[in-house]
């Protein structure tokens, strides 16, 4: 098909062949091309449909599944030949059908639309993007599994306004993101289960008068059921919009390790050492290692909120039904899903090998005074004194130990006494951050 | 307590007060002070646990509770001084408590943290709200009921790229938005039931070595359990973000909604007529009503998104656990949420007393040829005729019409012929409006 | 070179080549290709500030110019070959130059890092950006500037709130997207004005020991003069953000004429009638003209805006210096560019070509009361009658009109003496359109 | 004015009242009472030049000016009582004009409309609200400016990737922001200079039949000279949209700061101390200093980030002229500019105070061989060695320093000529970080 019958698709009246600017921003198939084995599937279940209830023959449903087998086959293997004067992928399909299998490839667009089709693909698309992502959490959450049995007693400051605070483990910390991803992956989920309604029938906007069966499709393609309403099918993104929002959410709690690790690279915390595979280094600095996956997982958050923000956008006061701005739904959706996969693997990586010097966190667990919160407690608790009072005496002990460079648990009861006088000996099982992390499992 | 007070608050050492502006950009009182109720119940929750668990003794806790619903009596009856010089809502109530029954006051801090107790706070207002919407959205949902039941047989014209296509039922196109407002409500379930962990007992990160009850607590408060992890407890807040989504979408749809409505309040569309309590006019020309609520609501589409972007922006590459920049996250929430309801509680009201002017929706749908779609789904039907020959042929016959200046179905059978000799008069059945409506039921 | 070889690029220390996924995460070849002028520019300068002072020898200069040259003629030719695994513009091109030209090339790094190669690049690609944007707008400025000499006598409806308010002319109505537009193009001057100083010689961050001329290079490359301070000069991206933001907000005065452009197209409005080569149709529907280039403006809004918010969100709390992070910054202003060229050249094109229903605008100017302004203004102006008093009496005559079903310019001189007996004949000179809209010339 | 009669400003028509959601969805008095300021200067050049036309009397105008002039005395001393019903501003000030001086204030509103008068009390106060933050601004940058002259031999090293790169001054980096402070401040000029025209005299959008003098009101204004087209006047908001996008960017620079301070604040970098007026401490861990303000600034680049996607949101495909989504403009630009101003005072105050640590910045910079460059380049420029090998034996050299734990300017020269026999004493004019800085001033 050329261009000008691509033209004479919309009836012989039009006398000009659309403006190359037109074509250029109209045609979507550079974008949507993505879709094919969806589309295909979707077909598929169509025509086996329209077959089922007699508005087909059973011989042009057996061509047409051969034909989009076929057609399957070349667009895997590079063979086919994608067309932008053809607009999209459903046109690129169809025209090709039209070669392989003649008339038959007319009937399969019998009561069905364009509108109700790139629903469908879509809907199917997104529902496999949220099981491969949740896939690859869950690699991930098994590395930190993997961690967290390792550094189970692996003492690490826990930071508030990136300020020592109180002693973790190091397990405890990774573990805060194992959490945190989970609920990354139930939002999927969730997503998935509510997109998984069939819109395929609702044709155009209105649905279609051929005695269709659209529990049939559905069903075939693994949908739930149909959707209630035909004029929503065909028009509705809610299901784009929470997936860009489920991955940028993702990508927010990716981007605060990737700051965390970061900062635990830079040679004055020096937590972790980056594996040199997911390094680059500098040729005269050869001590030097720069994360730059992690900054770019950390810089990613950027495509995948704005991507979040653009179908919303998109989106602001369209009217039903569908509306050529629609158009613009599947480019996010596809970036935000291969920035979201290959951040979650960049990071699995990247953790997975990186190197824990674990001397240096318990280091810096160890300054800071980060059991100065133990010794309040114990005053509340063995004492009996009121809290504020308690905090009161712990900083008069904190001052101390600042002024002689001791740690709390290098303090001797001496030092404790003189400003109260009834701390005991017992104090010492609380002082050091081991015991004190101990306390608290 | 004064600001030179509040200042001793951390200890001694500080020799300086807070600078002007440092207390200016530093309060949060002014916004936090909306979770009084949950925060007076956290704290109530809390102190009966300590009392249960034997660390503070049962009169304290009696104190507590007495004071506290003193308290809570103080803030609904306006009475309650809230100060800036207290940063916020926990420690301007703490204060007042101290003031109210004394030292029992202090030991109610025991084995929390502000940390622990604004994330417990936050999550219960957030619960709240979220049960909040989900009414409004399902008064709303009764409304189109009743109007769906009025209008079942209402013919409208069904739009796609705002062109005539097909004709439809006033029913069918309002459906359209109960089904997408009950997947906004589906979401706010989801939301709701995703958040409900108490994190209550994480304390400032790192949990408490006081012998507390978490599952106390969780349960006292209607939470299903305690969080996993207490660095998560306390810095998570993709709640909110999640919250914030789901308020933007519903946004969405109904900014969708009310573009339809402005369009149809048009002389040109002229399908609805609002009330005058859901207008405003002009003094000289009395004819004219401004779907002034319909604009506002499509308008606050923006702020909705932009409150989502706050937080989104905010939660950006922060490292955990706690940091000050959490604060900026209730302003958002609750301005969002007000939003929310406003928008909802207005649309409902312009909606249920709106004139729907059905001759004219009527009108419309009988022109543009709306049933073209029909006639070449007969010839498919009933011709066998392929798909794509069957458009060319009711093309001609849509041109004849125009032509004519004739609906389709005011053709006669001799002029349908005279493009396809093989047409019969059953296809009068398909032609009208209301036939092709009631087709697709 | 190979991917090993690469990998030694940062001295032999590293024992492990980079990941498959770091790899792939690093590498920007995909995008940064487009720099590849603007790179080759810069280079050719330096070189030729080098060999002017003596750093590097003439013979070398002339080495490096003419491979330089060649590389460009492979490049444009499509003959050249990029390579993923030489991860970026730079080093492509660096690479291709060793091969032409041996050891010459390496010395064309002195004094030089890629962080100042790339701000220099990014911000000479950014600057020619700036002109083809405005020249387009010029463009459409004309297109504007023709219709408004055709229109300037033809009467439309002027809306508030999407209701008829008073008659303005189809001139006055395009001249305002003219006003717009030019706000739009100034702004991409402020722009390109305030980006056009130069980051050559920041070198890494520091600046560089070697003798060099920045203002040689900077004159050389057309800029202004060097950045003043070397640190800013690597790690400002603020004219990004000030270029996407251009773009975005061209973008939103463009989707405001697409929505007017989408509305007129209706039936129900009829303004205009969009040419066949920027419509799209139906294939049933021979009537129907879809303003799909309109819609898909109106929808690339979207785009512009979450490009913006995807490089403000990048740019949140980087530190200084270079970060990886800054990798994200071409791709959303590549694709804003083209995007922007794109709508722009749609909608001239669209504009250019449409058929402007003028009969339709001018009964729609004359429905509506829309000249009851006037009528009020009169008796003010006139008879001295207070503002709101003269509100009164129009809205009443108003009133009469619709009552008769007659405009105001139809009622008589009795019909108007009725309400107010002060009314002379000499009203009439202001109550037909036509008057109403001379009289505001 | 009652509700009852607010109503009947609408004129007698309609039978309904507001309905009270309407009422609350509908007002803005809340929001735009800000503008009292400019609405009275507004209202002051509109009744002077309606006087000097003769369009109102002198003794009109002068009662008008008074009234005015009393309504900001009362307004300023708090004793102006704002009333929701009546909506906005405007309203309420001509409601208590009428009150003061009868008859003559309802001809304050001849030849001018809500939609004018709204657009020029905005600008009014946009253009007063740039000149404010670049006064600001300016505060900030001559504290930066002391500073500089304060640690201009102050070493500290600057970073790549986080990564300790070369050293720097203090002095150096801190100017960095100067210079991006710097183009916030011209960007906040150009706004000012561009929305700079007068859209008084637009009346509701078609200018009016009165014989105004707009050249007047725009000049006793302050504006260049009137807008030149009424629509545009009345409906453009891209002014509203820049201003908001050039706060957001200087949100960006100060986050970016802020990241700094943080991590310089932690113990593990130690380059600075923040007075205790500008930080929040703990009551148990006397030596902690919160940088609560810093993490503040950072936070709140979310509200200007989010402000600016909500108005750029609601102006998506808004047709002309005035909407009332438009209402939804002023409340992102009045917290934006509150949010800036604060944080820029916050930045400064919180800069100004702030303790250096040097030593700790110059064992940083002295930390890393970040003089290694240096190394590199003398082997260049001394040598003629080319650049990649330079590159490969200072690599050589640094990993004997890392094995020996040494510095570069700690090595022997035999330790620097087992490497390359040619080195000479004449290298160490360059390895320490004090003469690398000084090679680059």
């Amino acid at each position: 098909m050329t261009k000008a019958q691509s033209n004479t698709m919309w009836g012989g009246r039009f006398d000009e062949k659309p403006d190359d600017i037109m074509e250029q921003i109209n045609a979507s198939i550079d974008i949507d091309k993505r879709l094919y084995k969806q589309d295909i599937a979707g077909s598929k279940a169509h025509a086996a449909m329209l077959a089922a209830q007699g508005i087909i023959s059973d011989e042009d449903k057996a061509a047409i599944h051969k034909g989009l087998d076929q057609i399957l086959g070349e667009i895997e293997s590079g063979a086919f030949e994608f067309r932008r004067d053809l607009e999209d992928i459903h046109m690129n399909i169809e025209s090709r059908l039209k070669e392989l299998i003649g008339d038959a490839a007319g009937r399969l667009h019998t009561a069905r639309s364009r509108n109700d089709q790139v629903a469908t693909d879509f809907r199917l698309w997104v529902r496999e993007a949220c099981d491969a992502i949740c896939e690859r959490i869950e690699v991930f959450q098994e590395t930190i599994d993997i961690l967290e049995e390792q550094h189970a007693d692996t003492i690490m400051p826990g930071f508030t306004h990136l300020q020592v605070a109180q002693p973790v483990t190091l397990a405890r910390h990774l573990e805060a993101y194992a959490c945190m991803l989970n609920r990354d992956k139930l939002r999927f989920i969730d997503c998935k289960d509510r997109l998984n309604k069939s819109p395929l029938g609702c044709a155009a906007l209105a649905g279609t008068g051929f005695p269709i069966d659209r529990e049939m499709t559905a069903k075939e393609l693994g949908f739930d059921r149909p959707v209630n309403n035909t004029m929503d099918g065909v028009s509705a993104r809610d299901f784009a919009n929470e997936f860009l929002f489920c991955c940028a959410q993702a990508g927010l709690h990716l981007s605060r390790l990737a700051e965390e690790i970061i900062l635990w690279s830079t040679p004055q915390f020096g937590f972790v050492s980056l594996s040199d595979a997911w390094s680059t280094g500098s040729s005269i600095m050869p001590q030097k290692k720069n994360p730059d996956a992690a900054e770019l997982i950390r810089g990613k958050t950027g495509r995948l909120t704005g991507n979040l923000v653009q179908l919303m956008t998109v989106m602001k006061a369209l009217p039903l039904t569908y509306n050529k701005d629609l158009q613009e739904d599947k480019e996010p959706v596809f970036d935000s899903f291969d920035t979201i996969i290959l951040c979650l693997d960049a990071m699995n990586g990247m953790v997975a090998s990186a190197n824990w010097n674990t001397d240096k966190m318990l280091a810096a667990a160890q300054s800071g005074y980060s059991t100065a919160t133990e010794l309040a407690d114990w005053l509340v608790r063995e004492l009996g004194m009121p809290f504020r009072d308690a905090h009161h005496i712990t900083g008069r002990v904190v001052k101390i130990a600042v002024t002689m460079g001791l740690r709390l648990d290098q303090l001797s009861l001496d030092d404790l006494q003189s400003v109260e006088p009834r701390i005991t000996e017992g104090i010492f099982d609380y002082l050091s951050v081991e015991t004190a992390v101990k306390m608290r499992k």
